[in-house]
Order: structure tokens, then sequence, then C-alpha cells
């Protein structure tokens, strides 16, 4: 009987059946991408080892994000990757926030060719401040599975819900606006 | 001329020159501490290597929690750490969320002796559900400094305040909610 | 035909199918546990990742120590951790003894709430100078499979035995001395 | 007296002194660079921890290439990293050679928009094949410090030169020819 | 039904069913081996995990090099392990090539019983410049599958063949002598 | 003002700098050396990272060692390395304990050319049972600085000793045995 071998959960293939299949993805990545699917106005495309099988234990991975006129990548962190980021084309005003106990918030706005750096497992976030405009940027990521946790989400939108006194308490609101945040639509912009 | 060897930014000794007290703390971690001075109603002590120089490179640092009555250690992130956990006095109601696009809320109520693991980088919390009496807890972290993140300081308490227009569509509410949240006080409870 | 993913020799759960309770363990941690069923008086509840499968890969694991009166954790490495303790009851003798050519020993008194590092694979061990109260402490280890190896019972208690020719050279004891402590029963305290 | 802390060779700050500058390149990553300095015809931008010092540590570069036409960024290996590309512009010919002993060479077309990967150490090139075209890509790179050995160069274009006895024997041809190829002029094509 | 755990795509035996066997082999690494077999004149013998399984994940390997009279191993890179050698008999002349733009070739004379280190996936080499002695060399890897690329090999022996346009240009040759260099035969001097 | 660059306490040159000196050693692996300075009948050569500079964060290390008539390198663990043997002269007789609870001792008796491997952290030892002829060895070891701790030395060797409180209890004997052993000179076999 014969199966795969499989490293982190994915499968490894003996090197003398590697293929550049395995290494290659037509990813269309120079293709602007649908940003009104979600409220925030932006689109990740994410090639990770879910989508390049020989990216495996290497390490690193690649990503397009469209943003909307005024849409945004909202505050989320990597719980394992850096990233690099570049602006293909338009503007993006872009930071992220140290560790407590200073929370300080180092922010840039980044033009065309400009590339920033977001510390691995740091809140941050971009967004296009051109209201009529849309931006485009490629990011990189340290990881070949980066993970990502939209902080909105992850707090208001879990499946189930978190306990109200706890999110009420931790963001100094009522309860009933907890209970309004938690009933509304929460979706992701990666796909 | 001579100077301290750094790594990490910390001070290396000589193995010749080390003493017990590199390797100590007199950290009176059984001694409850003061759940009043932040709104959260909690008490992080946290023996990291700042504390400790000798913890320097060996990845990992150990914590004494308090919880007021209702108090709780309010969601944040690791990003260079999982922490392990055990109740020493009282009843905590934990959890954590995965990352997208699922965001699944894994909670459990711990009773004295019980163990819960928050994984890296996961967006976790306790609360201490009992009006009556504190909670205890020790934590354990895979980092000589873990750092912490509390999600509601990063967010609405940076200094200076991320954009308003950033984060009114992010958590899909008003900017004046933003502005009034940005307004209150925010710190955290770690000292 | 399906079968579970491994990683470090233990299954790897599909994120999508985890469940709080992979990451729970009912340990009892706060129960004094029995200390005389071996001749060293402690016995170690290791919580590691043969007891919570959700700690695989996330290098972290928790123990509670009892400590009779007299009761020793006796001189033993983890091959693979470092360790950070704190007292939770009574008072121990700590040490640890840096490796050659300088065999260093450090050691500290540890009173209740005090914390104290062991390097990882140095040779360590905790003794309960009380003769008529036992100690209880809390440990945390760097790895989630951190290992551990009793000095003397790797040595005089291995099975089979080394060679006495081997060990009475290394001991600088005579054959007969090594051959009676082989003939010994040696159990370790963790349980 | 006071000095920077050093990590890898490079200065870490003090968390509480960093700024958005030190995480922050205006790079130009969007205009074309001239490919006509060298005689492979392509150039190399990259953006690692020289010209960003807030990547010291976070495992991640990133590289904009542009290929003249027929240029190419001929055969050469990353030591410390894995690296993913995506075409922004033309076409590219690209591919590695895995290790001994098979030595087999997988090798694509990458249209606008695909994305490929090469994996940490192995040797491997991108060509441009169109005669009248440009092409340009964007690379990402799992160090921080990635380097880069060209082929040709460390063989043939050593400071000083290797024996050519040794480089006879090992490519199968002359002495005379080896002499004849290490009195060329190689540069890389990194400025 | 059961089955072996994978680990790095090699079985990984329960501590329970070890035996020494899984860490030892008969590998006669104090016999001459033939170094007529290849066009390089040498031969390494390399122990690693294919060969003694319990090597998995323990990250070293060993191997013995034999030289004949202007013999050599040659330029060759390892993607994942640094070499440390010393020679058990006759002279070697070694170097190795650091990484662009610098390329300086570092080179020294061995004699028996003399060390030198090879940093991980730089090009090196060993050449025994003695025209009627052999030379014997034991070397050890910082991988359990360090991986070899011999760069002639890989660039003029690939299977299938690099286009020669692209080698024409990397090596500043004409095609035709790329094309008569990847019809010899290339072989490498492992087995 | 300038000063050097440290990384792990070592000097980290900058690569413009660095000279093939950095990277060799006249060590005279060939010659043997003195097996009567010590009771254990032993000597180990190791070329580490203080010997050889350019082994920093390299990760690798390499030893000779002699062994006299029935002389052995006594049990020890190397806190940071796996260690893989192949014997040049004479016979070995080697083995390593497995972690608890098993102990279990697995042993081998190793020829010229043979090859064994000591994994990370567990207690290991060689022994030359030939009483006429003595025996060689060259080992590899996964760290620029693996570290030694002789399990005798650091038990009954440490400076200032461990209690024989302790140490009574742990080895099953009585204190005054404890005291005659701590009397003892104890010196480990490396120089």
């Amino acid at each position: 009987q014969s199966f795969a071998v499989l490293v982190n959960g994915f499968v490894c293939k003996d090197p003398k059946d590697v293929k550049a299949e395995d290494f290659f993805l037509a990813a269309k990545l120079d293709m602007p991408r649908d940003t009104k699917a979600n409220k925030v106005g932006s689109n990740v495309t994410l090639i990770n080892v879910m989508r390049i099988p020989g990216l495996n234990t290497l390490g690193i991975s690649l990503a397009r994000i469209d943003y909307a006129p005024l849409g945004e990548n909202p505050p989320h962190t990597h719980p394992r990757a850096t990233e690099i980021l570049t602006v293909l084309e338009g503007t993006l005003y872009v930071g992220f926030v140290t560790s407590n106990p200073d929370n300080k918030f180092l922010s840039k706005v980044l033009n065309k060719g400009d590339v920033f750096v977001f510390p691995e497992g740091l809140v941050h976030f971009q967004f296009n401040p051109n209201p009529y405009k849309p931006a485009v940027a490629i990011a990189a990521l340290s990881s070949q599975n980066p993970g990502a946790i939209t902080i909105a989400n992850a707090v208001f939108g879990s499946k189930p819900a978190i306990s109200d006194d706890v999110l009420a308490k931790a963001f100094q609101v009522e309860k009933k606006t907890v209970d309004w945040l938690q009933a509304q639509f929460w979706a992701d912009n990666q796909n």
C-alpha cells in the first residue's frame, strides 16, 4: 500500500517526482479583482501553500491586494509572518501599532513604488485615501501559510459569539452595542 | 575598554561570571496583586527576560494573573508565544478565536487545577464570571519576551490615534463612535 | 481511505475540526499528589503533548511538582527544554551545574512566590529541606515534549545495564559498588 | 557611554525609539531600471535589511527585476532564501535544477500575472525570450539578507581567480579556455 | 491498520521500538574507495539519513572523501549545510567563494590534521595537487540531508538541458561551446 | 569609535574583511594526543567556535578523540548537539540511554570505519575494551559550541559541592560515600 508523505499537514513529493507545475500557478496577479464583495472595499489574493504545493516548508508566500476608492485592508495580524509591501497603483495610507505598553502607531502615506514593512504579529492596515481611484499592492509574507486574523471579525464576528460581558468591558461600550455589532455581517476580504 | 556582550538586545554574561542571582527573582508570585488599577479588573505579573536576565535566549517566561470578581484579561494576542495556563483560585471562562476565514470561537469554563492552551498569535481572553470572588492563574509563555497586544488598546488607544475613517469602516460603526472610543482612557493590565 | 495527518509523530487536526477539548485538560493541578511511590519523595505531574494534543508544535508544557518533607526531584536534565519554576507551598533548595570545564554549582533557597530558571540541558534538582512540611511548585518547560533524564536512573538503572567497567572508571568506584547500585530499584518520579 | 545594540551585525533600536521611517523606503520600484550596465541585460533592485533597517530578524525581502529584450537574470543561487516571483510585464522563461544526483531541470514560460517558486539554495534563472520588449518581475525572498551567488561570476570571476587546474577538470574544458574566461569582465546585475 | 510515522519524509519510530541498529552503520569509512569511476577523480561516501534512519531531525551527517592524484571534489554547494573538513591523508588545496558582489576567493593548502570550514550555501571545492599520491578527508555537514549541487553538472548536465541561449549569455561563450559542453557526460562523484 | 560586531558572544567580521585564516586551523588532528592526563584515559580535542571564529552561527564542530587501552570517554551529554562518530583506529564499545521512563541502553561494538549516532542531550559514552591497543575516533557535533557535561564531574565534582543530602537520596548511597566521592579529583578529558 502506498500513501503520500505529509509535512505540516501538506503532501510532500519525492524529489524524483516533482514537476514544474508543483512550483507554478497561473495566478493572474496582473488582473484587477472585485473589491465590492465585502464592506471594507478590498480583495486579498494570497498565493500560499494551499495554492502552490511546492511552497511547503519554504517559508514564503505572495499576495496581490486590490483596494476600491476609500477601500481598506482593515486592521489585522498575521500570527506567523512578517509582511513587506510595495504599491503598484495609487496611494495607500498604511500603519501598524507596537505592542503593550506603548501602543505606538507608526504610519506612512505610500506612493507608487514605495516599500513598507509590517513586523510579525503586529496589528496593521492599509487604506486607500483616494475617493476616486483604486489602488493595488503586491505583498510578500515570511511563511508558506501566514494566516490572517481580521481584528473586527475575530472579536465581533466569531462563531459562536464571544460573551458580550467580556467584550463590553474590554471595549468600554455597553452590552447592547456589542450585541448590535455581533449581529452585523462579518466576512473577510480574502478569496 | 570593556563592554557587555549583547544578544537580542540584552546583556549576555560570560559563563564564567554567571551567578545564581542571574536566574532568580524574589517575585512574590504567591501574593495577590491589585486588580483595581485598570478598568478591566485584572493584573498580569510577567516574569520575562527584562526581570530575569538569565532567561535570555532560553525561550520561556512565567506569569501570575489576578482577576477581580467579574474581572477579565481582555482579548489580546502574544506575537511571539503560545500560552499554557492553569487556575490556582476561582473559576475562569476562557477562549480563543481561530484565524480567517472561520473565526471559530473555542471556549471553556476552567475550574481550579484545569489547564488550557492558547496557540501562538491567536486572539484570546480569560474572564472571571464570579461576581463575588477573585480568581488567580499561573500562565507560561514560549518566549523570554512574548510581547502582548491588548486588542482594544492597540486599535482605539494607540498614540497617535489611527484615522477614524479606517476604524469606522473596519468596525462598521460611525466615526463619532470611533472618536468617542479613542477619547477614553486605555491602559493595559500588566505592571 | 482517510488517515490522520501526523507531525512530530502526533496527530494534527484540520483547523476546521479542532474543538476546545483539544486544548484543555481537567488536570487537577490544584490537588496534592502522592509522594511515597518512589524513594526520592517527589511526584512530577507533567502536562505535555501526550496529554493535550493541541500542544503539538507549540513549544511549551506545564508541570506541578509535589515534594514530601525532605523529598527531592533528583538531579536530572531535560534534553529539549529550559525550565522556569515558582514555589506554591513550602521551601525549596534548588540548583544547577554548568557544563565543562567549570562545573559551577549555582544554588538558591526559594521561598513561596520566588522564581528560578534551569537552562536547557543542564543538570539540576530541587530539594525540600523541611523535615515536617511538604512543598509544591509549578514549572513550565519550553517544549511540548521536553523529555527528562534522571541521572542516577539513566546511569545505574538502564535496561540492560551499562558495563560496570565503564561505570567504575567513570565514577571512581569499585566494580562491586557499581554492581550493587545496578541491583537497586530505580524508578522515576513522573506519573 | 552609549552605543547601538547589534543583532546579526545590524543595529537594533529600542522599541521606544522606532519610527515609521525605519520600516519604509521610497524605493521607486514602479520605475524601469537600466538594463544596459552589464552583459546579461538585467537589473535586480533588492530591498533588504541594508536598505530598510527595520527588516532585521524579520526574515523577508523584496526585489524588482528588469529584463532587457533577450536579457536574463543568469543562473544563480540564494544561500539563505527561497524566492517567489510574479511577472509584472512581458514574458519570462524560468527554471531551476534539482540537486545531485538527478539534476532535473524544471522550467516554465511565465506570462503576466503568473507565479513561480525557486526553492532555497537551488540554481535558477529567468530569461526574457522576447527580442523586442522588456520584462519586469517582482520577487520576494525568505530572508532579510538572502545573499546571491551568480554562478559564472563566482566560478570564473572570483578575486583572486580559482586555479585553472581545478576549473578545467571540473568543467571538462582546456585550461586556456578557463584562462580566457577568467580574463573576461564579470559583474553582477544588482545595484 | 498500522503505518509508520513520517517526519521530513522519513520514518520516525516510536521511542519504545528503537534499536542500536537504527543509529549504526558498518560504513567502512576506513577503506579507500574507487576514484576512477568519474572524470574528476574523487569519491564522496556520505552517511546521511538515507543510510542511518536514526539521524532524522538530528541535523548532522558525515562523509569520507577520497581523491585520486590530481583528483578533485569539484566546485559545488550544499543548499542546507555548512561543512567542516579535516585531512586524513595527503594534501588538499581547498577554497570557497563569497557571495555577490565581492566574489572573494578564500583558499588554503591543507596538510594532514588541518581543519577547514565551508559556510552554508557557498561554492567550494577540494583539489589534490599531488600528482602521485591520493588524499583522504573526513567531512561533517550540519544537516541529516545536506544535499549537493555540483555546479558544472547542474549547469551543463541537467536533464533536460537548459536553453543554450541562457547559458551562452551567462557564461560569455558561444552557443556551440555550450552545446558541446552539454553533450559531454556529467556524473557526480557520490555513490 | 569602532568596535567589533558580536553575535552569540563571539566576534562577527564584516564579510569584506574575512580571510581564509578565519575558517582554518592547523589542528594536528592526525597526531595522537596524551591520554594519561586524567583518570579515564581519553582525550577530546574539540575544534569549535572558540578555535575557528568563522564557525560562528554555522552550527557544526569537529573533534578527535584518543582512547588509551581500557580508556573511556565517560558518560556525558551535549546540551546543544547531536554527535556522529566514526572509528579511525581500534575498537570502541559505545552506547546511549534513552530518557525516562524507559532508560533503554542501546549499545554497539564499533570497528574501524563504523559509524554511530548519539542523539542530542542523551547520556552516552565510548569505551576502548582493548587492554593493549589505543583507539581513535573522529566525531562531529551539530553546534559550533555544543557544550559537554561529564556526568560524574557535574554531580560529584561541582564547585561548590552539591549538598550530600541531595546526592545520597538520589543515588541511594550513604552520605559518607557521597562525601568520599566529592573529595576525589574530578577533571574532564578535553584540552
